[in-house]
């Protein structure tokens, strides 16, 4: 195949599908990215074996010494775009004789590699009757980023290493957790008349999220028995499902927290950070004092001889209470929250905490669970 | 040692000292840095043992429950940043007593470490019937900054392991060379009545050009027979110098290149950084061939079966001649030239090249020198 290019276009589509390939693969052809020959149009391809892009980008087919050369060849990834880092934004001719040689040609010179016949590379999967699911793609974003930290990275409890989308008629629930932590956000408007309950494996939500941020508008989910694809504008990414059953997560949020706090979200963030630090690095464990207009926070670091105490003003409404939290959790909890303040119920202090911020933001409800750890006590 | 400081102004004295503070020492206490009370002042310090660094910071010495307190105390420099950098600029209360507790008080709350006893902290040198060299703290940085790259980092040859100030009464000389290429600054205003000749290690002239950054004005180098002291400010840096004999770099500078080559810097850089990627990973070599109006560059990588090949516009006068580098040293010496073109003179292809601004900086002569590569041929 031979066309010309711009640069910058060939790079920005490249960029997209770049994303999954392997850095360091088994099968040398996983380091390519497939250039495939369509009418009137190139399609870019790149997959890990667990998920996969595809990319359309129009072209004007040429003939080379009245040959069409490969119409597939898989390209060396980061050689090309190296190469293509390294251009200004100038026009690019981009060839692959029947032998798989690839030159990129422009005004002042050339480079050249070699590429793999396209057709040695891994078929792509395809969705057979999937349901699909119209989103708007900044809400995708936000539901993936608001989410993602709590997932978990446990091999042993594979159900829990993806994003949970639970697509219902009247709303859509976006869960992750990793029996630490867990976040549920309720969106109005992610809805489907059949439910659809589905795991996405982390690494694909990621692409998907920095996809999204260079997208206006909706893009499509299309979902199947095994896999979920993402259409993004040109781009498509197809990752298989994570085939367990999610934790009943319903079910640990508490109903019946009655003591309920409300503090500035930034002055408690930082505290809480300040004070981490001299949190023991084995626990890196937080306690908590809750008074009707204060909450302490208290860190010790018994092998440093070294603690930390601060005080933030509350409003508290329950019995004076002390509570021991991971101080990373609760740091990753309170950084979630967009709100000017926050809102945390507790019940005792071996129970969940519950965190929200005290302003939804609109079309959603965002709940955070935070488990406490058992304080040691230094009396 | 009891004092009220604001916690941004203690931080930034902080930051310049805890530069030279090694993250891993076999000795602890190199892990603190050393708080002194003097009239009126906080003398802070830190070394490394080679390297030491001194800032004198005013406060308002207080008591402590009618007590002095420690009036020398080493305190750990990660954890007292890490505090300070988390806290918002705000009145910090800093006192230590008698058995080197460490506490910052805030409003909010208090953070409690515990240091070692002062007097247990190694002595700082002290130089002795030093030269003093005034010189504009902006002049110093772009000394070290222009040569700093060469500088060799085998410690086999220990006197490359610096740059060479040599400061005669007509004209300064700054140069690095680590045998493979070679820098020389000549600066009109960095003189001496009495010739000096001495090696800073490259890690203090790091921190000096660091510290010079947030300088005005002059600062002052002070320079015995063992240490060389850059009086810059409030701060103090000493470092040991370099014991040894500088190479003599005049007799490798080539005085008979005949062949001269003047090229647009970005045009010629931009293309070598290009052709670079497709050198071999084992030599990193690329071949220059000189004509009279263009200059090739290229580079072939066997094991990979890639190769590239750029033409750039030039002058050249000489007769046309092929000769090889290190693309890597060729990026470097080319990116240290500000002119927007560059002149280069060879006499033959086993000849070091000389690489110069075509236009120097005013009160500046800057000369570079780049070793050839042996060309492989692959014909």
């Amino acid at each position: 195949m031979r066309f010309t290019v711009s640069s910058t276009d060939l790079l920005k589509a490249l960029t997209a599908v770049a994303g999954v390939v392997p850095s360091k693969a088994t099968m040398p052809i996983l380091e390519c990215i497939l250039f495939e020959a369509e009418d009137q149009a190139l399609r870019l391809s790149a997959t890990d074996l667990e998920i996969s892009i595809v990319e359309r980008l129009p072209i004007q087919l040429e003939l080379q010494n009245g040959k069409e050369g490969a119409r597939r060849v898989a390209v060396p990834a980061r050689r090309l775009l190296e190469t293509l880092r390294a251009l200004p934004d100038l026009p690019v001719q981009f060839s692959a004789d029947e032998s798989f040689n690839v030159t990129l040609t422009t005004d002042q010179g050339h480079y050249k590699m070699v590429g793999f016949d396209g057709a040695d590379y891994p078929a792509l999967p395809e969705l057979a009757e999937a349901h699909s699911l119209p989103v708007d793609a900044a809400l995708l974003r936000r539901a993936i980023q608001k989410t993602a930290f709590a997932v978990s990275k446990d091999t042993l409890r594979p159900a829990m290493m993806g994003i949970f989308f639970q697509v219902l008629p009247e709303e859509g629930r976006v869960v992750a957790t990793d029996g630490h932590r867990l976040v549920r956000l309720r969106l109005r408007e992610l809805v489907s008349e059949t439910p659809l309950e589905f795991i996405v494996p982390e690494k694909a939500t990621a692409l998907v999220a920095k996809l999204a941020a260079q997208l206006d508008g909706t893009c499509t989910i299309r979902v199947d028995e095994r896999h979920v694809a993402f259409e993004m504008g040109p781009a498509r990414i197809i990752s298989r499902l994570i085939d367990e059953v999610y934790p009943n997560y319903e079910a640990v949020i508490p109903v019946e927290n009655d003591r309920r706090l409300v503090v500035d979200r930034d002055a408690f963030l930082s505290a809480v950070k300040r004070v981490g630090l001299y949190a023991s690095s084995t626990t890196n464990q937080v306690r908590l004092t809750l008074e009707p207009d204060h909450v302490e926070i208290a860190a010790e670091d018994i092998e440093r001889a070294s603690e930390a105490y601060e005080r933030v003003p509350c409003a508290y409404d329950g019995e004076p209470m002390v509570i021991g939290f991971n101080a990373g959790y609760l740091t990753e909890v309170l950084g979630n929250v967009d709100s000017d303040e926050v809102v945390l119920e507790f019940s005792s202090p071996n129970r969940a905490g519950v965190v929200m911020p005290h302003e939804q933001a609109e079309g959603e409800d965002l709940l955070m669970l935070i488990m406490p750890v058992m304080l040691n006590t230094y009396a």
